[in-house]
């Protein structure tokens, strides 16, 4: 007996194998998925296996390995799959990492979700043979016919400027490289190379109110090559959207500036993603934008005044595909490519939402009723089930950004993002972001803090700190009112005693009763009680930090069991990249923008009655 | 008796007048169509007329008609309808041209075609009440249902700078003028105004190798506005299109040099019929353009290089359409506009022909069997009959247009244009343009004096000046070759004899055999005879000047009864209008090119054969 006998991990498949076959070979024999992109060749390195079991029997790394392996990665028992081969009657286990399989996936606050790449850009190359045909027929004409035959492209025409390329690129000898398309959309023809082009990239936008995120992918598998963020340079004109709104209005010439300086923004965020990975800014095809509805309005130089007054109409809620060359200032791209900016549902729910929604429809197809929070200054928040979804927004205010809030700070180093009391004593473990002395306190920490107050009994219902106490860590402050003591000045790097304030307090029952609102209309809407809702989603950066049980304690988020509670990171960069790479999934977001159901409750006597209900605390029995 | 009796031709009508009363006043009253563009202020100058009696009873012109009327048209009477008043008891006899009717007719060398106007760009007006609704839709959505219901507009959607120009219109008050909303095609919004906006205007632009005429037209009436025509500054980097292609595969940079000056031409005929109507280069929104093949080719920054080698293939043949901000350098139009380009039939037979078909389409749209030609350094002809149209080209020499030939010149002042000559007479009676003295001899002259030649018996068959004539006229010339005399040098204003040399002859020759061995093959294709053609159709200056009977002498158009010989002048012009001002045209134009078959003339041995046979004339008996 020489064979081998071969298995593959997970799919638990295995073949007999005839000595010296390729792992490849015997992969695609199997119907394995694993993704040989460059044909087996030995150029992509996407085909990473670990061998599990027979590592001794293979012959040592190949200078294909060598060069396409990191040495992490040989470490860890990777191999090429194109370059390994069976020896002789052994035992070998392959295991293929999820990462080499030919899906997508998009990875969102450490949960992931598979999408088979289908992007608007793609490249087709004709040989210049067609050329030489005698035929009479226009060179556009020729193109047009091989790509609805070869190619089923029934629907395409030449771009312009793709014309003007074609023309030039046309000799009388036509000898020479094959000629590159970029297709848009299988229907228009964008750019034409002289050389079959080089490859095609895109990049997905989250347009953050206070942070822009910036993904570079790799249009033809999907994958991350580059990621880079910064602050929104918005914010030098206002921290919030309302007064970035009332400029505009004040003076129109603000618009262009707002847009400018984020545009401006992205391009450097771009510039930074080309500077990593050697990618021209020419070769980027393609842009999908996600914000919310006033950022994706500025990013477009559309005016928001509009939301600046009741009823809070935007200009347009419709996704928004436009040639690159139509927004000024120009984004760092291919001039003749596309910028997608995401649907939005209402003036104060955008195309960050509907992202959400999109990841949280594949992570969780058939999860019965859902609630979605992406909390921030503003809370959009959406509740599904079956019937379909219905989506509001709520001024929650700046306090979870530590803003308003006497000692609060972002999510920095030295931040408090972890506060424990035990009721009965007086001692307040606080663990501080990168374990350095506190600064002051950021949002989960603010969480974890009132909720301490009332587990401890230190609040009354309606938010006082209660006058009685013995704990030496609640007393008068300097200004006159009640605080409480959650780190003394020597262990701090402050200089003075970290404290939340008795308008802390309110400023936090402030936020956390527009959101307890705002999820008790959402819930009688649908007629649904908390114990009905069978997972909460938060999408954010705060959603990941957040103790979801000290979040429930305070009345924040409905009370549920914690395990039903899943953090998912930037959702709205996770599905801004889905609909960039994935036709499927641009469509699925249209249909969800489409489909939720609005509830404006700004003018609403219902939520004004919730939200004075709601400043109140449930206290412990 | 004091009233005037006043007759308007071609009409009949007439009327006993008031003295003093205004013609324009009359020719209301009864109905009489003159077009008073600008309701008789002196400024339009459209309500030109002949007075055929009683012009020694008005007054002197009056400054507004010196200023409006051209010199030309002083002299051959013309006056303006808006400036004139009848005196006392005279008769006075008003012939209105049919240019200055307010019908909207496509005059094409005197004839004219009727076409409903329907323009790719209209506008419509939305009140801002619209925006006051409290419904949370957004504007964008407000104003296209508005659209679909009030003007069945179901597929329009907003441009990306109109849904900009929205936005900025928006205010919380919403008082104040209506919204003009400019829509091309029922499809697009291209432009919002905040106040309604002013006319919607368009360009219809001739582009030819030598000459490029520009037509400004009021898209709502579809009237001609303003004329204006230049020379194609093209011609600096060569006469004749196969020296701008070699131009341009020489140096691609020549391409960019060639489409510049093409449209910077373009652009001062814009200004210069802005300048005389008082109209915004803003508010044309759409240029319809027609030319040969190369010429759109170039005008678009299309090499036309594969134009200059077998098989002369066309980058494409299809009619386009540009947004106006997508040509470089700009044209002086909104830049929001729409260019559009008419379709070509094959590299040397192009959108010209396309419209010149159009044309004759409606002039004569059940006419039987016809022919119709473009003669030019390249004549492109078309014959038609119930069975399809099929067209060819034939590169016919510049002879025609006065080059290449001993004394020939253009159609100046002072040129030849008909000759009369009588067998057994040694007369030759000569007209010029502008009855100067004879300074050379254009298209339509050289003509007649070939037919002449013939006719007088002084050529062979095959075109030799034949020596045994008693003729002093025919002699040989300095240069040893044989020549005769058209004028005498002291009847010239030239100081030397103006002679048609034997060279002259054969120059003749090579463009009449191109035509006619053409013309033979189309025929022999559809199987017809010479008298079963029922019209030809001439296009062109040249056409209009032509006498067909000579023409028939000499062999370049089939022999056919002169009556049935039409000359239709710049009919390009004429097809561009009609493809601008009426979408249905411009269906129709598309229809023409896609069914008009192409024959290739260049590589057919059958065409060398009868060209070989075609350089001889057929004497008389």
């Amino acid at each position: 007996m020489n064979e081998s006998n071969v298995t593959f991990l997970p799919a638990g498949k295995h073949i007999i194998a005839p000595p010296g076959s390729r792992v490849m070979d015997l992969a695609k024999m199997l119907n394995i998925n694993i993704a040989f992109t460059c044909g087996g060749k030995g150029r992509c390195g996407r085909c990473k296996v670990f061998v599990r079991k027979g590592m001794e029997t293979l012959g040592p790394l190949t200078e294909t390995e060598k060069n396409l392996l990191s040495p992490e990665e040989i470490r860890s028992g990777l191999r090429l799959g194109c370059a390994i081969w069976s020896p002789l009657a052994v035992d070998l286990v392959i295991d293929v990492p999820e990462d080499s399989t030919e899906h997508l996936k998009i990875h969102t606050g450490g949960t992931s979700v598979i999408v088979e790449p289908d992007p608007s850009v793609k490249r087709y190359v004709i040989e210049r043979s067609l050329f030489r045909s005698g035929s009479l027929l226009p060179y556009e004409k020729l193109i047009l016919d091989k790509l609805e035959k070869e190619h089923g492209l029934a629907q395409v025409s030449f771009g312009y400027e793709a014309l003007q390329q074609l023309s030039k690129s046309i000799s009388n000898s036509e000898e020479g490289e094959a000629v590159g398309l970029t297709i848009w959309n299988d229907r228009e023809i964008i750019s034409v190379q002289r050389e079959g082009g080089r490859g095609i990239y895109g990049l997905a936008v989250d347009v953050g109110t206070t942070t822009v995120v910036c993904y570079l992918l790799n249009l033809n598998d999907g994958k991350i090559l580059s990621i880079s963020s910064s602050g929104n340079p918005q914010a030098n004109m206002g921290d919030d959207l309302m007064t970035r709104i009332s400029a505009v209005i004040e003076n129109e010439e603000n618009l262009f500036r707002l847009q400018s300086s984020v545009v401006e923004s992205i391009n450097r965020l771009i510039k930074d993603c080309c500077v990593a990975t050697g990618i021209a800014p020419e070769d980027i095809y393609e842009c999908c934008c996600a914000g919310n509805t006033c950022m994706q309005h500025l990013f477009l130089g559309l005016s928001p005044q509009s939301l600046g007054f009741s009823p809070y109409r935007p200009v347009t809620k419709q996704g928004i595909t436009i040639t690159a060359n139509e927004l000024h200032p120009p984004l760092l791209m291919n001039q003749k490519g596309k910028i997608y900016v995401l649907p939005s549902i209402a003036g104060f729910v955008g195309g960050d939402n509907v992202s959400v929604q999109l990841i949280v429809n594949h992570l969780a197809p058939n999860n019965g009723i859902r609630l979605i929070l992406d909390i921030g200054t503003n809370t959009e928040m959406a509740l599904a089930d079956s019937q379909g979804v219905i989506v509001c927004s709520c001024a929650s205010g700046p306090a979870f950004e530590g803003m308003h809030i006497t000692h609060g700070v972002r999510g920095i180093i030295g931040a408090i993002e972890r506060v424990l009391m035990t009721p009965g004593s007086i001692e307040v473990k606080c663990e501080t972001i990168g374990n350095k002395k506190p600064i002051g306190i950021c949002g989960s920490g603010l969480v974890d803090a009132i909720a301490g107050l009332i587990q401890t009994g230190l609040l009354h219902r309606n938010g006082v700190l209660k006058a009685d106490s013995a704990t030496p860590r609640l007393r008068v402050g300097a200004s006159g009112e009640r605080e409480f003591v959650l780190v003394w000045k020597e262990e701090t790097d402050l200089g003075k005693d970290i404290v939340i304030g008795q308008r802390d307090v309110i400023e936090f029952q402030k936020a956390k009763a527009a959101i307890q609102a705002a999820c008790k209309i959402l819930m009688r809407r649908k007629k649904i009680t908390e114990n009905q809702i069978g997972k909460i989603f938060i999408a954010g950066a705060f959603g990941q930090y957040i103790d979801p049980d000290n979040a429930i304690v305070t009345g924040m988020l409905p009370s549920v069991p914690s395990e039903r509670i899943q953090a998912i990171g930037n959702a709205a960069g996770s599905g801004a990249r889905m609909a960039l790479i994935s036709r499927e999934s641009r469509r699925e977001a249209e249909a969800i923008a489409e489909k939720s159901e609005y509830i404006e409750l700004s003018a609403d006597p219902e939520f004004s009655r919730e939200f004075m209900q709601s400043m109140f605390f449930s206290l412990p029995q």
